[in-house]
This record gives C-alpha cells, sequence and structure tokens, in this order.
C-alpha cells in the first residue's frame, strides 16, 4: 500500500495515501485493534456528526470567527457524508477512548482533508486549506459533540426507525383485535383454564402494551432534546461564541426537522448521560411487551395438533432440517432473541451510564452502541414480525371452540348464583370424573338444567367489548 | 400451641388458635417454607390492600351487591390495618403462587374473620357472619386485586417516601451548587486535569441529574395510576356489578388521595405489568444518578493527605477498627450499593414482567418486592446521605487553588490565541520540563508575559455561571 | 428508654442501657435509617463472624498476643452467638459502610461487653475487661474480617442450604425419570409437535442440567475457600504475629468443618471479590436451569382441559380467590420467581465487584446480602417444589397416548426410506387435510400400510434408553 | 441481478444465479430483514460448522451411510470454508429462528451446491449431486448441528483469543508485580489514606484476579467440551446410525485438536444451554477484574499535577480536540467498556438461557452471539491493553514517595505499641492542626522521637513480600 504522512500534536503517522483521514484516525487504528471487523462506530453517530460539523461550522460563520469559504466547503462535505459517500471513511471501533475523542477528530480529519481536495487541494499537501482542528472543531471540543452527536442519533433512531415499526405493528395487531373481537376463547391463567373472554379482547392486551410503550418512549424525548454542544471541553463553554450553544441547537433542529434545544444544563450533559439511560429504560419495556407477545402467539399456534392451537400464523420456510414438513414460529423466536439482546443490553447502558466520574462520562461509545443496537432491532424485529407473522393470524374456530366448551371454569359465572363452595364442588366432581359441568351441577343437585343453560353462557361471560 | 378447623374448598385446616387468619393462608405457610424470616410479602402491599377491600366493599356496597352492616364491618378491620394493627397477621412470603393469591386470601381472611369478631362472634364459630370469598372479595379476583395493590403501593411509595427523598437531597445540592459558584477549581475529564469550572457549576450538574430523574419517575406515574381492579378473573369484569371498575377506582382516588384511574384495558392490566417495568426503569436512572454523584463526593473528598481533597465532608463515626484516626466517606458507599442494588432489581423486574402468559403474569410478587425495595432504598438512602454528609459539604480552599493554579491545562485559553498546535508545545513541554505554562510559553517565544497574564485567568474560564 | 454512655475515638455516645453493643454500633443506626426493618445484616455473616472472632482469638493466644482469660471469653460469647443467642444484638442493615467496618464492630463490641459481664463486670463500667479492638479485633481490621466473613457465609450457606436443596430435588427428577422411562411421548421443539422421546428422557435432560449446575458450584467453592484474614488493613498483614494468616485460617477450618485456607494473595482478597461473583455465576446458572424446569412442568401439566395436560401435579391450595375448584402450578411459580430475582441479584453481585478501587472493595455488604440471599432462595425453593410438586408428578396416559398418536412428526421416520422431500409432502398434505400420516402416505402412494406400519412406531423413534 | 430457481419443500425460490446458497437461505434473507449490515451470524459458527459437517460426513461414510465420493466433496468443501473461502455466502443474521435451522441450512446449501461444482456440475442445474438436506445433514437436525456448533465456537475462542489475551497482560502485570516489588506507596481503602504496601504488592493484586479468572474460564471447559451432535431432532438420535454419537464427536476433537465428547445427555444438550451461561459467568467473572484493574490504573495515573500521580502510562494518542497537550488513560477507558459490555452480554444470554421449552431451546443465536462477542472483547482488549499500555507503566517515584511520607496512617504501626485509642488521638489531633504524625506524637507525650523513628518506617508496614 502506498502511504502519505500527517501529523498531529504528538508527531508524523503514516497514513493511507488515498484516504481522507489523518493522523488521529489512523493512530485510533492501530492502538485499539478490538473487534475491528464487527463493531464499527454506528453509521447513525456519523450521520450525527455530519448535521452538527455543518450546523457548527455556520454558527461559527454566523458569530464571525469561521469565514464563509471554510463554511461552505465544510458544509458541502457534511452534505456529501449525509448522501451517503465516505462510509468507508469511518473506520474507527466503538472500543476506543470513552469520549469518542477519535470518532470526533475522524470526523475533522475527514471533513477537513475533504474540503481540502474539494477546494482544489491535494492529500499530499502539508498544509490544509481546512484545518480539523481549529476549523472543523473549533467552538467544540469532543467532550461536547460526542454527546450531542449521541442524542441527535438516539432521538433519529427512535423516530425514524424504532417508533414507526413499533407503530407498524401496533395498527396491526389493533385491526385483529377488531376481526377477533366477538370469537369467545377460553382464559388461560397459571397456563391453567380459566373463564373466558375474546380472541379479540386478548389482542387489545398488546395494542395496550404498545400503546403505553410508545407513550414511554415519547416521555424520553425530552431529556435527548437536549444537546450539549456549546459546553466544549468541561462544560463552561470555553472557546466559544456568544450565543453559540443556542445557534448552534437551533441550526442542528433546522437540519434535522427535530425539536432539539440546548441543554439547560452542560455539565450533567457531559459527565451524565441519563438521558440514554432513560430512554433505554423505555426500550427495555417495550422488549418485554415484545417478550410477552411473542410468546403469546407461538403458545397460541402451538401444535399443530397435540399443542393449543387456536390460531393459526403463516409459514415462511421450512422448519426443520430433519423433520419433514415441520413449521415453526420463527418470527417470535427472532424477536423474542432480540427482546432478551435489548435487555442486556439495558445492563450494559446502566453501568456505562453509571460511571461517569467528575466532569465527563467515558462510556460514551459503549453506551450509544448498545442504544442505537436497541433502537434499530426493535423497530426492525416490528416490521418484520409484523409482515411475515402479525398480518396473518387468523383464529383457528374449531379448537376455539373445542377448548371454551370443554372448560371447568365456566362455573365461575355461578358463584353470583350458588356460592364460591358450591360452585367449586362441582367444577372439582367433574374434573374427578371426567364429566360435563352441566351433568355434575344437576347430579349435585344444585341447579336444574334449565338453570345452567340459562347461566352458563360463554358469550355472556366475557364482559363489554369496546374494540 | 393450641389450634382451631378451619375449612376452604379443599378441606380442613389446623390453624393456631387466635390468629385471624384461615385456611388457604394456613396452607401457604406450609407450601412455601421459603426464606420466611426475612421475605414477608411487604407491608406496603398490605397496606395497599387495606384501601382497596375498603373501597370494594362499599363500591359493592353502592351497587346494591353488599349490605351496608358487612360494608361497614369490612371498612372498620380495613381502618385498623392502615392504623398499623394486625401487621402480624400477614405471615405470607413473596415466593408463594405467582398471582398473589395467597396474600389476598390472606387479606380476605383476615378482614373477615376480624369483622366476624368485632360484630361479636367468636373465631371458633364454623360459620362467619362475613364471607372471605363471597364478601371480602366480591366482585374480584385476585388477578384484579393483587396488580392493583401493586400500582397503590407502587405509586404511594415514589410519593411517600422516593420523591421526598430525591427532592431532599436535589434541594441541598442546589444549596451548595449555589453557595460554591464562584469557587473555580480544575475540571477533571478523563480523571485528568482539565480546564477549569467552578466549585458551583460542578453541583449543579448533580441537581440536573436528580431533575430529570424526579421528571423521569413523574412520567411514569401515569401508567401507574391505571387500576386493574374490575378485570376480575381475566380481565372481562366477570362478576362485576355494573360501572363497578369506575367506581372502585373513585374510591381508591378518594381514600388514598392519589389520581387513581380504572384501566384503560384490564387485559393488560392483568397480564403484564409493564408499568412497574416502566417506572422502575426511571427508579434505574435515578440509581446511575446517585452512582456518579456518590462516586464524585467521595473521590473529591479523597485523602486527607495523598488524595484529591478538595471538599470536607463530615466525619460520622470511627472509619477503621485497625487504622486510628481513619475517616472515610460512608454515606457515599451506602448510596452507591443502593444504587447496585437497585441496578440489580431491575433486571429481576424485566424477567418477571417479559414472562406474562396469555392472561396473567404470574411473577407479580417478585416484581413488586424488587420495586418496592428500590422505591424504598433511594428514598431512604437519598435522606441519609443528605442528613449525614450533603449538608455539610464545603469546599477545601487550599487544595482547590494549589490543583486550578498548577494545571497545564489553563492552556486552553490559548487556542484562540496561538492556535491548538502551539499551544499543545507550550503543554507538552512544560509537562516535560517540570516548569510552569508561564515560563515555557515566554521561552517558547509564543507570548509575553504580559499577554499570559491577560490571556490564562481561570475565572475567566469557567463561562458565565447561573445558579 | 435508659441509657448508658459509650466512648469511641470519635467521643461519647447514648447507648441504650441493657445492650451489648456500644459506640459505634449505635453511631451507625443513627447514620444510616436506611430500610433498617427489612435489610438487617444477614444473620449467617453474623454467625460467620463468631467463627472467625473465636479463631483469631485462639491464633492471637497461640501466638502469645492475647492472654487465656480474654481467649476464653471471647470464645465463649462466639459459642453463645453460634448456640442462637443475642440475635437481636445486631441490629445494623446491610446499607453502611462499604467495608462492613460497622458490623465488624458490632461483632467487636458484643463479644467484648458481653464478655465483660460474663467475667462479672457490668455493661456501666467505664473500663471493660475485654476491649472491642484491642482484644476482640486484634490482629484484624475490617478490612480483613468482613471478606473473610463473607466466604465462610457463602460456604456455608452453599453446602447446607443450596447444595442439599439442589441435590434433593435432583434425586427425585431422578426417580421420575427411571420411572417414566418407558412412557413414550411426543417431543416439543419451539412448542411445535416433533418426534417422540420418552417422559423419562425428558426429565433426565432436567437431573442433567442439575447435576452440571451442582459441579458449577462445586467449582467455585475453591476461590471461596480462600481466606482474606490476616491481610488486615491493606493485604500487607500489618499488626499480625507471624503465622497468623495460616493458623487462623486452620482455626477456622476445624471449627466450621469446611476446608478454609489462607488466600494466597491478600491484595486481592481485599481488594476484589470476584469469588463472590464467579460463585454467583454457578448460582445464577442454576436459577436459570430452574427456569426451565418450572416452565416445563408448568406447561406440562397445563389445562386441565383445553391445554397440555401430559402430567399431573399435586393440588396443594385453591388457586383462585374467584374461579372455584382451580388448581395452579403455584410451586413452578415460586421457583420461576426465585429464578428471576437470582438473575437480578447476579447484576448488583457484578456492579458492586467492578467497582473495588486500589486496596479495597467497599461493595461487601451489599455483594455478600445478594449472595446469601441467592444461596438461601435456591435451597429453600427446591425444597419446597421438591416436597410440594416435583415428588408427586405422575403421567396423564391418556393424554400422552392421544398426542403422540396423532403427530405428524412420526413422519420423520421415513426420512431414512423415501427421502426428507416426499415426507415433507406427507406431513404437509396431511396438515391440509385433516388426515392421518397413514391414509395420506398410502394415497399419495410412497408406501404401502404395512410399510408404514412397519416402519412408523412411535416407540421404536426414541433411542435407546439408559437411565 | 440474474436468478436461478431453487426448490424446497415449500415450492420455488428465486436465488442470485451465482450464489451458492439455495432457497432456504433466500428465504431467511427475505424473512428476517433485521439489522442486516451489523448483526450477521458470527465467523466462528460458520467455521464450527464447517468441522460439524466434514466430521458428521466422516462419521457418516464410516457408518456405510454416505458414499466415499460425497464424502470427500463435502469435506473438500468444508477444508476451503476453514481456509477462508466463501465468507460471503454466509449472509444471514442472528435474528432468525431461534434453533439456528437457517444457518444450518445455509451451511447445508453451499456445501451441498459447492460441492456440486466442485465434481463437474453447474448451479443450474435442478439436481445436485450433493443433497442438502439428504446427504451433508445426514444423521443431523438442526437441533443438535447448532448447539454443536456454539460449542465448538466458543472453546475455540476460549482457547484461542480469550485465554491467551488474557495471558498476555496477566503475564506483564507479574513482570511489572516483580519489578515494582520494593517500592513502598501508600495504600488506599475507601479511596482514604491508608497504611502502606508495595506498588509491587498492589499489582500481585490484580494477577492474583487473572489468575482465578482464568482458572473459573478453564473450569467451565469441561462443560463446553460435551457435543449435542447425535441427539438430531429431539435428543433421541432418531436416524443416526449406531454408534454415531462417540464417533462424530471423536472426528471433530481430532480436526479441531480439542477435547471435545459426546454430551452424556442429548436431551439437555439441545433443550438447555446452561454450558454457556455457565462459561459466560467466568468471562463476566473476568470482566469484573478488568472493570477493576482499568480503574485503578488511571486512577494511579491521574493528573499530570491535580491527580494522584503514582504511575506513568504512555501516550499513544493526543488526548482532546480542545485541550492542547492532553493526554488520556484511553486504553483504560476501551477495557472498562468491554467491562460494561460483557456484563450487558451476561444478562442477555442469561435470559435466553432461561427460556428453553420443552425439547429444545430456542434462544441459540443471540446467546452464542453474545458470548462470542465476549469472548473475542475480552481477548482483544487484554491484548491492546498489555501492549499500549500495561508494558509501559513505571512508578512515579516523587509522587509516591510524597504520599507515603506525608500519611497519617503510618500511625497504625503505633497501634501495638501505645493502644488503638491513643494512636487515634494522634492522627487526628495532626490532621486538625496540620501537623506531622511526630511532632503530634511527641507533643501529646506519648512518645519520644527516637521511638517514632524506630517504630513508625513506612518499608516495615508492608509485611513479606513474595513476588
Amino acid at each position: 500500500m502506498e502511504y502519505r504522512i500527517e501529523k498531529d500534536t504528538m508527531g508524523k503517522v503514516q497514513v493511507p495515501a488515498h484516504v481522507y483521514w489523518g493522523a488521529q484516525t489512523q493512530r485510533s487504528i492501530e492502538n485499539f485493534p478490538i473487534a475491528q471487523d464487527i463493531n464499527k462506530m454506528p453509521k447513525e453517530i456519523i450521520r450525527a456528526f455530519a448535521y452538527l460539523k455543518k450546523a457548527a461550522a455556520i454558527t461559527n460563520f454566523e458569530a464571525g470567527v469561521l469565514d464563509e469559504a471554510k463554511k461552505n466547503l465544510i458544509g458541502q462535505v457534511c452534505d456529501e457524508i449525509l448522501g451517503g459517500q465516505w462510509a468507508d471513511q469511518f473506520p474507527l471501533v466503538v472500543w476506543q477512548t470513552g469520549s469518542g475523542t477519535q470518532s470526533n477528530m475522524n470526523c475533522n480529519e475527514v471533513i477537513a482533508y475533504r474540503a481540502h481536495v474539494l477546494q482544489g487541494g491535494n492529500l499530499l499537501d502539508e498544509q490544509k486549506f481546512v484545518h480539523p482542528n481549529d476549523d472543523v472543531n473549533k467552538s467544540q471540543s469532543s467532550n461536547d459533540t460526542f454527546p450531542t452527536a449521541m442524542h441527535i442519533a438516539a432521538y433519529q433512531s427512535l423516530v425514524e426507525v424504532t417508533i414507526p415499526g413499533i407503530t407498524k405493528l401496533r395498527d396491526t395487531l389493533a385491526a385483529k383485535a377488531k376481526a377477533f373481537k366477538n370469537v369467545v376463547k377460553i382464559g388461560r391463567t397459571h397456563f391453567m383454564d380459566a373463564t373466558p373472554l375474546t380472541l379479540g379482547q386478548e389482542f387489545s392486551g398488546y395494542v395496550s402494551q404498545l400503546d403505553h410503550g410508545l407513550r414511554a418512549i415519547n416521555n424520553s424525548l425530552a431529556h435527548l432534546s437536549e444537546l450539549a454542544l456549546g459546553g466544549t471541553a468541561v462544560g463552561t463553554g470555553i472557546n466559544t461564541p456568544k450565543g453559540y450553544s443556542e445557534n448552534v441547537a437551533k441550526h442542528i433542529a433546522t437540519l434535522t426537522g427535530l425539536p432539539f434545544v440546548t441543554a439547560e444544563n452542560k455539565f450533567e450533559a457531559l459527565a451524565a448521560h441519563d438521558a440514554i439511560v432513560e430512554a433505554h429504560g423505555a426500550l427495555k419495556t417495550v422488549a418485554v411487551s415484545l417478550m410477552k407477545i411473542g410468546n403469546d402467539v407461538r403458545m397460541l399456534s402451538s401444535g399443530p395438533r397435540s399443542g393449543i392451537g387456536e390460531i393459526y400464523i403463516p409459514d415462511n420456510e421450512p422448519g426443520s432440517s430433519i423433520m419433514p414438513g415441520k413449521v415453526n414460529p420463527t418470527q417470535c423466536e427472532a424477536m423474542t432473541m432480540v427482546a432478551a439482546q435489548v435487555m442486556g443490553n439495558d445492563v450494559a447502558i446502566g453501568i456505562g451510564g453509571s460511571n461517569g466520574h467528575f466532569e465527563l462520562n467515558v462510556f460514551k461509545p459503549v453506551m450509544i452502541y448498545n442504544f442505537l443496537h436497541s433502537a434499530r432491532l426493535i423497530g426492525d424485529v416490528c416490521v418484520a414480525f409484523n409482515d411475515k407473522c402479525a398480518v396473518g393470524i387468523e383464529p383457528l374456530h374449531d379448537n376455539i371452540k373445542k377448548h371454551v366448551n370443554n372448560s371447568l371454569m365456566l362455573v365461575t359465572a355461578l358463584n353470583t348464583k350458588i356460592g364460591y363452595y358450591k360452585a367449586a364442588e362441582i367444577a372439582q366432581t367433574a374434573h374427578k370424573n371426567g364429566s360435563t359441568l352441566k351433568e355434575t351441577a344437576i347430579s349435585l343437585g344444585y341447579l336444574t338444567a334449565e338453570e345452567f343453560d340459562a347461566w352458563v353462557k360463554p358469550e355472556n361471560m366475557v364482559g363489554e367489548i369496546n374494540l
């Protein structure tokens, strides 16, 4: 490979000749050979940096501390990055310095050197027209840019991937709840037969879970909308022009179309990432909901002959490499595995969040890596589960009817007629004798056949249905 | 011991003669000999049951399904329980049935049998005036009462213990932030010397963390305010009179003075406890904040001679059984241990929450046990830390001045004057030579002594102070 | 209440007149009003301290640094404590100093003052015959006694409670596996019908899980057997007589009957509690196993009429306060709740373990609190589950036969006869038409009735049975 | 793109013309569009499959159920895969069916179709010479191959990456412990000054942690060495030739050079992955150790002027984009972030492990994904931390001496001379007056200058040094 020489404050570094990055990026590649093939800094962070570097350049220009030519060049490179170019120019991994300094410098270097080339320069020029630190990073520190990028990336991922994914699944489940609202089926508590409800009611519980989950995510957006930018090194805003914090937040809001504001307290914004912890708590809540939904769907569809078998789910692929004709609830499995992952990610984030010290938390990359992983997984798996499973769910009426009609727990309807104790005696006797409730009730002399038929009607035991 | 015989639907049970509980409580004692000396069902749950049983009795009376005498007796016993009587009548542990049925029955039995005695009866009477199932539990199921008690207890603990505790600490820290707002000190990032800030600014970050934490808790109250009561066995509300759900929620709201409402979707309310997962996510966020604050305080007060030693914290007790005169940051230690516990509790709750199936989640007791543990611990430890540590924190001015004046990172003020690279050269040279920044800057010829004195002033490097 | 005055190095403290504890215990009560009614320092730790204080006194006596009278008195009080006396003299909570200094001093004070009384003195005497620090704590520090008590308590709990509990359950399950070894039933993978196995084989998997879990626990005992005692303040053993570490470990080994040794490296033994983290990893592994077993048992016993219903489990109590005659798998629920708790405890322990700094880890109390909680819960719940559930498990042959005979996955036996693709076609066609495999196989022309009967025999599909 | 048509038991699928995979792989790509750019099935699993498919072919050939030509072709393709070819032929993600069936089929298809081409065939041929199910998957099921691949990959990662990485760091730290064995420094407990020890003693604690960690990992290898292969669909070994399990394990052992054996109980081996849970518990223990070590190193090297500053660590890169000349403990940060990740991964694995049901655990991919992630991260980060940090650690003698000589806790040496109380009075008085211990001791009249000099020698307070 051909190389060129780049310099930073520590001296010279050999860098591949044709890359846009410089000395500090190269040092990081060499210093952190840790899972480099699988744990690149998430692309959402690079995108967020492009927004913030452009916004900073504009703000610096407006404050009179950056000239127009440089401002325009920086903005142009950021637009290229946002347009999808230069993805291969960001080779660094999550496992670097805990402030994300090296990824900030990677962005600074790529933007500066690409700007230099755009302006007509050559990568081999010793002096570049735009300087990574003095220009691209002007009025900034890694300590405020990286957490700003964290919030931008987290917010964008939630509103672009996570919330739409959950909403799509929620809407399908709501439609199913409505469609199934009169399908009376047996209820199950403790995995045991209980009083009836309708399949639509059962599904309405899932919808309610997701509605609450969406609300929880939305509740966490306010904290995420606060940006650290302007705090610079330790939160005091050293080396920033007047009004910088507010203005740069406004520009970021405009560029992203999202309601970002400057954080009221920059000291928290650098030293703690409770907003990430809090928002991921909402993601974990959704993961918990998805685990419940995924489990229910696979158990309700279990069988085909020796399980519960009350719903049909689509057959998407052969289920077994050895058992011919087997079909499995694979979408449920992907979804519940995602739930497990998100619950694990939550712990990594909490530990990272708890370990900030003094003016800086240095678990930033691991926190945002896990956050974005969860945000993406939940969004994606909700869409997959929706498209390949939920939309195709249908009741299996034969099994549903058989189960509800056999159930001993229909006896509950008699509590208010003959009291809990006599009702229990009927159920226990029927269970012991393998007989029906009706036979048993009559033979015990607690009621007549007519009374039984009038009082024990599954369809009357499901309450009001408002779906 | 003397015994009496009680009966339930499964038959006769020997019960200690003088206790108010009955057959089902006794069975649970015998069936679940699991950590009985340390894991009683939390008292907050018993209190919550007293509210809900009274509210249910009133609602049943108003609906015409319970007579006034019984309503009054039930209410009277509930008031006794709320007044602190009969704590020893609730012997069951967390590790019982996952629906909490046995604790619900424990309440039903104690209320019924105590009512019977209040009404003039004797515990040995075979027929009691008030029946545990048919009267005290009327229009209820364990499946809706226990989650209702969970929400009542969780909500009450948050507003009575957790939020006041956090707020007390937050207010003290805010007062300290104000008092220390002009104490210029060195900043530290990556544990390394950085640019200065004031001690007040540093403390303001803690205040901001707790403010956001309080907001996160408050955001979670809406979901907790939803009560399952009225859903009965599976969410359909079987065996409840018309309007029962709304009315009983109103009565609970009135009795507790808290804004409880009936859950819009009872199927979720029985089968999932995402509200607990979500709200505990907020508690975990606060735990993460407390870990940060506790760590900072102990490191800032470290020493007395070979640490950082920038703040004084009160000496509350001898610190060592072997090292005479040693004093330790013990309140920080209690607080950070609580943080670790809450972060563990969060996982137990998430796992419990994810394992509901069909119409019921049967991890209710373990979920609420952990939730109430965390709510209590955070509230209590904030008060202890506040009273025994935070209120006494004072700056140690000598160390603070020494540290800030020595710092090489004051060089950052020169970035905008001479550029990042020359500034770095000054700092690196001074570091290597053990010289001061000023000497080095002059000897390198980058600025004059006058310029240095004019440009490098720690007090000018801390930005605006709005505290 | 009446009080007396006690002194420590910080001054005078009012102590209830008749308690054996002194100034430092009293300070801790007042300084740490945190969950005092529910989180006392575990009794296993107090017991461990009694062993170690007695061993230390003997060792000090042998080394010539403690006189015989004091040695005997200290030993006598320790024996009283081990005999169950004075449980009410240890009022401190987990949430104290992170080194456990105050619980060490609580022990020192109670032993010293009780010794003084035994020797004929009075609690009101200003000078006591035995001194908490200079005598009872001689050659010790909290920093080495508390971790020693942690290891003693952890080891004892494992061998006295946890391992016997697991073993009891394991043996019952092994007996069931043997008893059910020829009960051919349908297998289920992905919750879907699969090829057959025997119920005994299914249970043998649980036995194998517990066997491996026991092995994992046993593997962790070696690290737990290492005692910190002799390291004193920072691991160097300052203020200990020659040979102290080895000798005191020997005495502890003799007194407890367990193979304790002195830790080779005392610096680790004070500053890190990886042994606790490691051993709890084994407990968590068992918890994971118990979750699996508990879930299987409740699902296999689900029904009675609309579930899987392949095994009977004992009815221990009425299952529902509203549904008469309902019986639930309550022991499974207690066991799986315990599993969730242990998995949460694991995280608290890991966080505590990761936060040791320099010469001391100050998350000792929270770590051992969670460890002992898990050790106890697993032991207790295994016994309860065993006695009240596992011993009564029986196959429900009718359901088992119905399920296995209906299964489409018996077709797997044909793979080696007609190939995977044709076998799949048979299964899919039978599923679509609701027909039997045999009918379908014949009508598709892939084999004769005789071939089918010869090749598709569930009892021939379960392999060798070595149980 | 050009396509060809492939078929499976569900019908025809369009597959890119030139890929080696077939219908089922293609279905999985389309059915699971979940984080496809970042969560490919780990390459270690593909490698493990290559070993096991080759071993299975050999075993099948030896058993007379696979002909030699096919055996050879399968082996040849497996060798190609092991040699690094065809990495792009395994496009599936972790978030697929929970049994890993689709990755097993991906391997079956690629091996079969590549074999067909090797043998002279064309990918467009409808009939291939080697069949994915009937030949490559012969005597196998996803249910036994995937867990076998899990154990192979886990074991290999541990012995090839994790253990060597930890060992490398351990050896460096041991060398440092030896080199620093006489560097007397202040101890710190509770972050507070304590009695002295040597820097070598301090480092020896880290070595002991890693030694115990390595032992814990080694303890877990036995369970990992058990292979599920031969259990096929549900553990009974249906459709395997006699002796298959033992023989295939032997071949895998030979091919990998690792001591694999057939699992004694195949039902556990399919339905539970406690071996993964157990072994990851050891990895988590190491993560906890690394967090401690990383924290200590960064705090000991903190400063350069206002921290503890007792050790030098190498400067690898500029530390700040805004603070010139700043250097940060970046390797410590990468290492502690890894620790947080591993602790999170542990929870994901535990949840996955706890959710197996009946004859199969369907959280296999998420479990092994997290396991391999941790194994890799720990191995890699230990090497990076070793090479870029640990090897360069040196004592900063000036600070070390200053700290130890100032320390008030040297007073501890006087306990055995004048008693704990008088020693405490000296320390407290010196602290209050800012005076030295010696001055204070003499002025209080407790000892003479000569006695002080004789008794209070830091170098005499560090005990025996065996390093």
